[in-house]
């Protein structure tokens, strides 16, 4: 999709993850995946995603290494469809998605789906940018250096 | 959009998120305007989107109180477009896009725009989940608790 850049969003790193994982359906097959998702029937049945489309964003992220098709883990003829390192690599911004919602979109009381952490049953701390010192960082304290 | 959802999707926190914000124009909007860019035509002369196209996204992002619309900065007639609180918090996001970015979608030496932080002129460190007490989370030892 480089040619619907122009130069600045070239160099953008946002820019370019957005061509990847930018859309409705790629965001929720990772996220599927994370929880555990490996098959196409099972992806279709979670998301009520018709096949052509499933079939499609499915090849389009294998064609861009965040998945993997694998023999199925129970020996039959399926394939399965499993997050490479690079594709694992989007858990921080799964639960950047995760959070966001959890704080502003439900009403007070209404019942979410939670990230846990398995050993302690606990939900994940609130992920927040900070300094490489580790310090929590606003936006207000930040700016991008253009590549010119 | 919660008719295109499942049961089990509208009990989802990255469900809900991706039906806010999970789409190419959203996601550059909110990166511009965390850059600085608060007018229709910046915005557009940015992204180099259809005017139409801008002016329904912009619309669905005020309406998602993820932008106010404010009497511009300096005085004129124009109209601002302001990311909100609730706008502000998908720091995180816009964060773990570009981090994913650079890591994975640059060759080495590649040049990219930089988020840095401005006292400092340094990047920001690596964000990644973790536990409330701090330690870094891998995707593996988490688990997801559905909503029945």
């Amino acid at each position: 999709m480089g040619k619907r850049q122009n130069k600045q969003n070239e160099s953008c790193p946002v820019a370019r993850s957005v061509d990847l994982v930018g859309d409705r359906w790629s965001l929720l097959l990772v996220r599927d995946a994370f929880d555990g998702t490996r098959r196409f029937s099972d992806f279709q049945r979670g998301l009520g995603v018709a096949r052509s489309i499933l079939a499609d964003r499915l090849r389009s992220l294998v064609e861009a290494d965040i998945f993997e098709v694998q023999p199925a883990s129970d020996g039959t003829s399926y394939q399965e469809y499993v997050l490479t390192p690079k594709g694992e690599q989007l858990f921080p911004l799964v639960v950047a998605l995760r959070q966001w919602g959890e704080q502003h979109l439900f009403d007070s009381g209404e019942a979410h789906s939670q990230l846990v952490e398995t050993n302690s049953g606990k939900p994940l701390g609130l992920m927040q940018p900070t300094s490489t010192d580790g310090r929590v960082i606003a936006p207000g304290e930040t700016n991008v250096r253009k590549v010119l």
